[in-house]
Parts: C-alpha cells; sequence; structure tokens
C-alpha cells in the first residue's frame, strides 16, 4: 500500500487502542517528507474540533509557521467531513488521497454524510437551529475591514 | 443590539485592528453567561482553522472538559463557514445566532459561498484534487473500531 497512508492508518490504529477518539489518522507531506502526524483526538482532548486532518494541519502550520500549506499533501485515512474538507480548502493544501468514504463513516456511526446532505440542502439538522441578527452593526466592521489599505488578506 | 452579539463584534473589532485575521468575532453562551470569546486568529496563529467560532468552541470544550457543548449557544459576527459549521455539529451546539451571511463574506474577498457550492456539488474547487486509495486497509480499522464492544462513540 502507499506508504504514507500505512502511516497515517498507523496513527488510526494508535487513536483507536488508546481510545483518544475515532478510527482515523492523518499525515502531511512536504518535499517526499512526512512533516505531521494526526489521528482524531475529540474524546482525550475534549475537543470537537481534533479530527485527524485538522491535528495534522495545524501541527504543520505551527511547524512551518505559516497558515498556507499550499505545498504540502494530505493523506487521510477517511474522506474528510466538511469540517476538515473547510480546513484544507483554508489551508490551500493541493491534493488530498483518502482512504475510506464518507459512506463508510457513517456506517460505523459518524455523521459525515449527514453534514454534507445538510450544507447541500438536501437535509435539516434537527439537533441545530440557526437564526440571524443584527446584521447590519456587523457588516459596519466588513466595512472598516475593507476600508483598511494595509489589511492581509488570507 | 442583542447584548451577546455585542461582545462578539467587540471581538471581531479587536482582531480586526490587531490585524490578527479576518473581521470575524465569537462568544459561546452557557446559562446567560458568556463562557469563551474567539475572534479569528488566522494571521497572527499561523493557522488556517483559527477561525473565531472554532477559537471560541476550543476554549469553551477546554474550560467545560468536554467536547459535548449541546448546553450551549454561539453568536457569531458573520454565518459560520463549512469549516466552523461542521464543528459546530460535532460540539453538538443546538443554537447558533449569526449576523452578516455567507454572501457578505464572499463580498469582502472570504471563500464561504465557494466551499458551500462545491460541498453541494454545484461548484468545482480549483483549488483542490482528492483521489482514493488503500480503501480496503482502512474498513479493517472500522472493523476493529466496531469489534471494541468498549468503544466510546462521540
Amino acid at each position: 500500500m502507499d506508504p504514507y497512508m500505512k502511516v497515517a492508518l498507523d496513527e488510526a490504529l494508535y487513536g483507536l487502542r488508546k481510545k483518544e477518539g475515532g478510527p482515523f489518522g492523518a499525515v502531511i507531506v512536504k518535499d517526499g517528507e512526512i512533516i505531521a502526524r494526526g489521528h482524531n483526538q475529540v474524546i482525550s482532548s475534549h475537543d470537537p474540533t481534533a479530527h485527524a486532518e485538522i491535528v495534522a494541519i495545524r501541527a504543520a502550520s505551527s511547524l512551518l509557521q505559516r497558515f498556507d500549506l499550499s505545498d504540502c499533501i494530505l493523506y487521510t485515512t477517511c474522506e474528510p467531513c466538511p469540517m476538515c474538507f473547510g480546513a484544507i480548502h483554508w489551508a490551500k493544501i493541493p491534493l488530498v488521497i483518502y482512504g475510506a468514504t464518507r459512506t463508510d463513516a457513517s456506517e460505523i456511526g459518524f455523521d459525515d454524510n449527514l453534514i454534507y446532505e445538510f450544507l447541500a440542502g438536501r437535509a435539516t439538522d434537527d439537533q441545530l437551529t440557526l437564526k440571524q441578527s443584527d446584521r447590519d452593526a456587523c457588516l459596519q466592521v466588513f466595512k472598516e475591514y475593507m476600508a483598511d489599505q494595509t489589511r492581509v488578506h488570507y
């Protein structure tokens, strides 16, 4: 099998056997070298965002001291959930290699597919209500941002 | 305006003026009290996941020492991007109050809407390629997870 995926799988197995979270692992590769690895730590770290991909992205960004990982490849043992997909996009990672699918994840009890369907407008999320308030006040901050000629965009 | 949104806006303004990241802020409220606040720190922390909502969720989870925030409300100055939406779902937050919309965010140069459209299958993400590899090996770890009768699900 792919040697980078093998390391991501080792991460998944480690986390699973230590009961740190779901059975997922990820590594980030730059110039052929693994620079960061992660496994799901939602349970052990009490952090709902501690998916394998997020853990690996945060570690790689911390190591490189930049949020832009456009020269990196992410290997993950499962298709990223929408949270992780968003993080991959924001990190500008150009290539993701994944193992199991979002449907495989749903079959072992993880909501990935439901979140995808909700975001696509094809399902309702009974768990969550979204309401809008004070849009005009919030837009004022956007205006101040746009008026700042020295702003750093990302 | 809503007093909790006012604090979220103060966070957004603080981050904007300190140039820590995009003009976004969030707070988490439990039993009528603000227990965590956050603003976008993508630039200052070199962390592509450091959106206001993620910063606030991680702070609240760390404070409460649990990933389950189902007794909390999130106030955010802008409709959550898919990454933050996913985090909100995983944290089981039942109510989100937001100010500006994903379209407002796009208008000041943030990709929220593009990511939504891509996840819905209505747009292509020219920045990212996804490929599958070694699904069978990855499914073995899922099987081990399901066979573990003492597993903690989340």
